[in-house]
């Protein structure tokens, strides 16, 4: 794998997206665009409670009214049982829990869960319908506070969590869903040996992915009970096989075409929508679409977890780490499922130290079903260490840069939970951060300061695969089974035309629905770039191979001695003797049948991690001291991405993550009401940050080629939302002599804790 | 190939189409039924003159017509020249004459040659641009009858053909396109040995394929010039290729999605509409719909060729043909390619002479360019050899059926282009029909015959490609490029399941369009079940092998050791070892990559022929000498399937065929009037059969395996209409005594031609 080709022709080259004419013209075919003849709108009922008993629907009076195609409820989905064996085989527990989410059945467990749906001719109607159709609920106590719901005699979610405590201990709260116990060598010891001992809590809250496309999606359930589904999902096999086990359908009668997605950052790899407009579509007879309102988006759907956490690190004089402790509560929302375990082996993987002890906890709470975010459940715990670290680095009167690169982790350290780092160059970014005139230009006026703050991810491996063929002129055509999120189309029709030494233009590049692409995983944690061109690099050699053979067949040489060079096939020895691609597709159609490359690549992280990107952030900020507003002056990123593909979307990706972690790092957070409702359910209270709110944000692409790609490339979408919490947390510290340990670092709360640094 | 397996568990059970509802509901969707927004309508001004020449075309007016997006003449296609290697590759005469016929550049050359078309809000303000369309033209004289064509001195249509006589001799009439010489043994010897010599004069008219559904098409076109097209198509990668040169724009940036056909028979394997959807889409940058009027279908699509051919043969006293000679003109229209190789080889192959002489010509004349019809050419000629071979049979006093079973071709016999051919089983069926009620039972009333022909086909050849993968549960989706035009979704789903030893239920088929299926040629010419059962063959081993790869791994034994048994994989030493299909599929994502089974087959009949399939038909009928009117009181057909996969499928295409080889014997024509103009373009005046005009006409299976296809099946869907016409007229000789010689035997031809024989 590592052997690199002398030179790119394609490969980073600045190209423009294949698709954006489409998208900037309002051609390209959103889930809202999805126009099928006859098809109703959709509307939910949500849930008013956070928790409660259902004891009855009544949905007569809203089947009854004109326009109203169908009514479902929970009872209209497959009543599926986790661990049973079934006619889809054994229901996974996510499976199981996304049935009970996508519509309550007996039990509400968030206000905004979906208790009914209506199919109507049109919006008005269907909302008519809903407030006909009556609901007698039986409130329960709720709990939003993750700490709250494992305390003993906290109200409990659901009845099948049964947690073991730790070593076979006592079972925990059942609101627990699993604990996690990550480490190595003896913290105790650890500690002992340090000479400064920081401890800090910390609490994050929920944010949501804030992708710009509310949910929208639609679906045609036909007379035999096959399924077509238009969704705007990051993972269409992933939501066709959801479906086959909640509407009880083979996988193979069910069709998912991914329409073009606005924004998902890991709130769209689950079925929600599609789900309830196939339920609603079978019942109609009729194709349904549903789209969700902004305010429905931000009540009902996936946002990030909350966090409640408590981390120790211990340092000698000399600088040297010697010990961390965390112990991390997330909050899963309703149902299982926080991302503590792929967050936390990454989380404190960057710095190497002998004796690491992570307790974590995913526990429910009466919120909406957190979903990932963007490294999923990094950037609160990363928030927590790097403020630590800092800290203690300060409290030996140690550089906080120079501090860092003495503990990073170097190529061979373990992660938390064993796996060995490969190739990983934080030292060199570091390296490179302490020039840059980020880091060694002063700040000029008052209550400024700068943080900086560390961060890695690694790719979670999976399954990819794709298909290529050539027409009878020599153009091509790449089909993916993998969602284009941020511009991968243009990137692997980059890597296609390198592989195969021709023109970028001759590639189209065609994302295919679920019955007639290649199965991929999602679109999710930096799968498609990585995996997808290693995948296309294999069918591009998987077709040359079947060409080479077939010309080598009709010039009567052995295989080995044909070449491409672009151009076309020749026989070494022989160059006159030169056959084009074209031609070569033509012949094959003639001789060989029709010919197809096909590439899948299926990695697993279980031993080796692979890809490891780190990201080292420095940001500068200004704090208003009279209003605890914080102003970011100066951010600027640095990043290995191995190597950029196409160097514009690798920088866009860096200033897109980092400028969702300013936004979580200061304005962001759901605001819940004591009953459980939230109070800033739309765009205007739920703040994200706007163009005013961030700087122009460096982009340092550090290029040192991962070896375990044949391009040498490294994820780059996740990690760039990992470490602006902790840059900017430092960055206030440095500015005004106080250490926030609460996201956001919202006015108020800056307010609150400069007071009480004065009164102290 | 030959080893068959012993049973078969669902090849061979009546099967119900896998789309019967979705048909019968009206789901399926046809060119008619695409709906894209803003799409607009399209409309065509067709020449009114048989012959001119375009002086000048003004658009001007119409492009003023408030509600009209886009006005097209010809020189809005690609002007292309035949043999010039362009940026397309070496442009084809195909796709040369293709791109003057679907829209005249300088010369009309029939009456509704396409001038120009409107692209509009709707059809009404189509209809008004049109009438606004300005065309000056020269008219020139025009000539209809191909033999008229052949003279010197008539009018040229073509300034570019310029054929060599035979023998390199004097060039023949430039409106000649093609001279075909096809022959063995020495016919003037053969002629000396005969006691009888028979040499008649044929004519037949041109006729509709009669497809229900007339062509509509859509067409949207981006704006980076990629183009989406929904064709009503036979050939949806024929479609793609000839696009790309009629438009210039690679094959690769076309993407073709077929949708349903509601009947084509030959019809609908050319580029007509959607290329005038696209360029229309690309002026006006709107999606935009074509549908044809019924009288458009039959004024300006293509039909089935006419023909003027003479047959002479001799026979010996003994009942042996010593030779055989023809003489055969094929009308081509407008351009030239009327199907004379393709019918010739096979009509004068299914009868064993040692003395053969064919010569034929393509022959352009001021009508619409034909198209291929169901056995494309033979049912003229095989009327004329029947008819022939019948007199010739009586003026010896032989038996009909006897004297044809002496004569017929076996094993090893050439094909008149000197192909071989394999398993012929036309004894073996004669010998059937020797002994069935249809042959056996005597007719009852006056005026009442029975005729018998004989008819053979062979398969074309070509390459068919097609893929298929598990889902995790089990089920199984099959994707093919072939257009289903005659329930082969099916067929082939019964196929796949045989295949893989699963339940037909857990198969799903899916026909793709261009991007991402697999390359097919045309679903014409009894390519698809013959072909594509043996590319579904060949995938399911590819994938079974795969996984029995990805078991062995798994299991720690040697591949060959797996068997596979339809419930799963298993050791075959260690039955308890078991994993089910779905689990292998499962495991497959995981370890292995996704698993797909690729089949593609190629075939070429250049050396032997291709499952012949043999026919013969027995015609009953009853003549009213008041009116010339002839009833078909009786129809039964017999022919080798080989095997029969789906039999009310294969018996419907015996029963379909017959019926469309009824309406060409005894209604179907185009009628002329002297200016070159149709003056029969309805469904009311244009007669094809209804249920009234034809009897039921009885399938008789004959199954007498193929040994080139694993399932030993042969084609089934040209034959049945080669034998009719001959069948017909020989009936009527056998009723009243008179030899019809002109198709459509219609009840005015038939009451002259028994006041002939009255008057003699």
């Amino acid at each position: 794998m590592a052997s690199e080709p002398p030179r790119f022709r394609v490969i980073g080259r600045s190209t423009p997206k294949v698709d954006a004419v489409a998208k900037v013209t309002g051609r390209a075919q959103f889930g809202a665009d999805v126009r099928l003849p006859r098809m109703l709108t959709a509307k939910v009922l949500h849930s008013p409670h956070a928790h409660a008993l259902i004891r009855s629907i009544d949905t007569g009076k809203a089947r009854a009214l004109h326009g109203v195609a169908a009514v479902i409820t929970g009872r209209d989905l497959a009543n599926i049982t986790p661990g049973v064996e079934g006619p889809r085989g054994t229901v996974s527990p996510e499976h199981y829990y996304m049935s009970k989410e996508v519509m309550a059945r007996d039990k509400v467990l968030f206000q905004g869960h979906p208790v009914a749906a209506v199919a109507a001719v049109s919006a008005d109607v269907a909302e008519e319908a809903l407030e006909l159709v009556q609901v007698e609920y039986d409130v329960l106590d709720h709990v939003l506070d993750p700490v709250e719901a494992m305390k003993p005699g906290a109200p409990l979610l659901h009845d099948d969590l049964d947690t073991q405590g730790p070593d076979g201990g006592p079972p925990l709260s059942r609101n627990v869903a699993e604990h996690l116990v990550f480490g190595r060598g003896d913290v105790e010891r650890g500690f002992a040996e340090a000479d400064v001992v920081v401890e800090r809590s910390f609490t994050t809250q929920v944010v949501h992915q804030g992708y710009i496309e509310p949910d929208a999606e639609a679906a045609q359930v036909d007379t035999d009970g096959s399924v077509e589904v238009w969704a705007n999902t990051q993972a269409p096999y992933a939501v066709r096989d959801a479906l086959s086990v909640l509407l009880d359908t083979p996988s193979s009668k069910i069709k998912v075409t991914p329409t073009e997605v606005g924004g998902a950052f890991g709130g769209k790899e689950t079925v929600r929508v599609s789900a309830l407009c196939a339920a609603l579509s079978r019942e109609a007879g009729l194709p349904v679409r549903m789209a969700l309102t902004r305010e429905e988006v931000l009540r009902a759907t996936g946002p990030g977890t909350a966090t409640a956490s408590r981390v120790k690190v211990g340092v000698r004089r000399d600088g040297i780490i010697t010990a961390i402790e965390a112990n991390i509560v997330y909050d899963a929302g309703a149902f299982p499922g926080a991302p503590l375990r792929s967050a936390l082996r990454r989380v404190f993987s960057h710095y190497h130290t002998p004796n690491l002890k992570i307790d974590a906890y995913d526990v429910v709470t009466n919120k909406p079903h957190v979903a990932a975010y963007r490294a999923p459940g990094a950037t609160p715990t990363a928030f927590a260490l790097e403020s630590v670290v800092d800290e203690a680095g300060e409290r030996l009167g140690l550089e906080p840069l120079e501090f860092r690169l003495q503990n990073v982790s170097r190529a061979g350290d373990p992660m938390p939970d064993g796996v060995l780092l490969p190739s990983v160059n934080l030292a060199d970014m570091l390296e490179q951060v302490k020039r840059h005139p980020c880091w060694t230009t002063p700040l000029s006026g008052p209550n400024q300061g700068r943080g900086i703050a560390l961060g890695m991810w690694t790719m979670p491996g999976g399954t990819t695969s794709c298909h290529v063929t050539v027409s009878g002129d020599g153009s091509v055509t790449l089909v993916l089974g993998t969602v284009d999120l941020s511009a991968t189309r243009t990137s692997l029709a980059m890597v296609a035309a390198e592989a195969l030494n021709i023109d970028y233009d001759d590639i189209r590049v065609v994302i295919a629905d679920t019955d007639t692409g290649s199965y991929c995983d999602g679109s999710s944690g930096d799968r498609v770039t990585y995996l997808t061109s290693k995948a296309v690099h294999e069918a591009t050699r998987d077709l040359l191979d079947k060409l080479k053979g077939l010309v080598a067949k009709e010039l009567g040489v052995p295989q080995q001695e044909i070449v491409f060079d672009g151009k076309g096939f020749r026989v070494e020895a022989a160059p006159e003797k030169q056959i084009t691609l074209a031609e070569a597709a033509r012949r094959s159609l003639r001789s060989g049948g029709a010919l197809v490359g096909y590439g899948s690549v299926s990695e697993s992280p279980d031993r080796v991690a692979i890809a490891p990107n780190a990201a080292a952030h420095v940001a500068d900020v200004e704090v208003d001291p009279e209003t605890g507003k914080v102003d970011v002056i100066g951010y600027t990123t640095f990043q290995d991405v191995g190597r950029s593909i196409n160097p514009p979307q690798v920088e866009g990706q860096m200033q897109g993550g980092a400028t969702q972690g300013i936004g979580w790092a200061l304005s962001e957070e759901y605001d819940f009401d004591e009953a459980g409702g939230l109070r800033n359910a739309s765009l205007l209270d739920y703040r994200i940050p706007t163009m005013l709110d961030v700087p122009r944000i460096g982009a340092n692409v550090v290029e040192i080629p991962s070896d375990d790609h044949p391009y040498g490339i490294r994820a780059v979408g996740q990690v760039p939302i990992v470490p602006p919490a902790g840059a900017i947390a430092n960055a206030i510290y440095s500015a005004v002599g106080v250490r926030m340990r609460e996201l956001p670092m919202k006015p108020e709360s800056v307010f609150w804790a400069l007071k009480a640094a004065r009164d102290r």
